[in-house]
């Protein structure tokens, strides 16, 4: 487990929600999507855009997500959002999120992704690149 | 045209872009549903949850909307998004989005939505109800 | 107008909706992209993610888009949606898309879209080029 | 394993894609949800919007969903997707999802739901539900 904790507060909106007044399940995953944009540049400094460029990658596709649903989000709750990655291997990493109302865990997410690079060869062959140093000191507060 | 603006800032998100790297049509819809109810939250101090029965209506349905695209928006731009009403009528209102980059118009989007109540003798039937003068006179600054 | 009508069937899904029940007016969007591609195709015989190659172009971006809604769409409609172009232009073009319910109208909607290309001499610059007569002619059912 | 699986064929959307020109990755959560929704009535008789009234149940929510990301899936491919009930327990089920491109498994994913109705004596409480016997023979073939 990493050190750095990214957080940030959303209001949810009446697009978000379904029939049952209540966040549609797709719609937490463009959460966790966006936060772990955000947690990056929170934590290299490099806005997600600048990201690819900035490491010589192509970027940092999912190979795997789930989301576990406790308590329901509605229409106008305030959520508090906390990203951190769990784990760092050579060329994959793992996220967890966690989705809170008034203090209580409502959704915990988890996404494993791959710091991912073309290969020189074939640049239609996308694998796993090994992750920067920098980048996992970044995470760790080191 | 009334006085009161509604501004707020946005970064775009990766899944808001669509394989050309720019924001997906839609995704403008989403930004302007979501900012006339935080406009609404602005000006009168109602929760977008609580707006329909802080006035008795059943909602502010869309009859009408559309947006002009005049600069693409692309993944990380910031994004400046005003909103106002530009008229009120009986029942109904107009709404005017601009969404900017750096200080130039990308988008002009427009809606138009209803005052809209349950009728009293048919649940079912929904209609324009009058639009509260207390309303109207806090997007003019009166 | 052209002669050339494209046809389809749909029928509402649970994540379309929001908490009033009906199609969130943003995934009317996504239907009338989603219908210009599959018009385009069916009139030309190109498939969608081929069509900028097969006609050298970058792309058909949308300059103006607009809907009417008139009768609210929920949760389960069967949903008839019939999408043409109503006018060719030197190089733009309009398409209509026209939603029914039961044979019901229940919302309208209008593009208008640039057959576009990037500047021989600056990439990064993309306008408008000329349609193809043989374009306009599949449309016309000439 | 119920032997009863549902077969839809979809072909991707612009609209669906992001800036890589890949699927991302929510929109395979609106596919998983309706084709949920569509297997209950494939094998029930029973559409989508009239399935909480017809069982007496408030709906059938996610309590988790997961997805694995074999191959990337690109604008106009034409998916495969089949979608079956691995497991019914007594007021909760799993269902499994497989996408596949050309024969090759693309993504792989799960949900758990809930039979969920509401408590008689505090209508704001939502649990489970005994999954009707005849639900889980339609399922089995039986």
């Amino acid at each position: 487990m990493t050190s750095f904790t990214y957080r940030k507060q959303l209001t949810i909106e009446w697009g978000q929600c379904d029939p049952a007044g209540i966040v549609f399940n797709s719609r937490f995953f463009e959460m966790f999507d966006a936060s772990t944009w955000q947690m990056f540049e929170a934590a290299l400094g490099v806005k997600p855009h600048e990201l690819a460029s900035a490491f010589g990658i192509m970027g940092i596709p999912l190979v795997d997500v789930r989301a576990n649903f406790i308590k329901a989000v509605k229409f106008g709750d305030i959520v508090d959002l906390t990203s951190r990655v769990s784990e760092f291997r050579r060329s994959s990493f793992d996220v967890e999120h966690r989705l809170s109302v008034g203090g209580e865990v409502a959704v915990e997410g988890g996404e494993t992704r791959v710091w991912a690079s073309r290969s020189k060869d074939d640049p239609e062959k996308i694998g796993g690149a090994a992750i920067p140093g920098e980048v996992i000191a970044k995470f760790s507060g080191r």
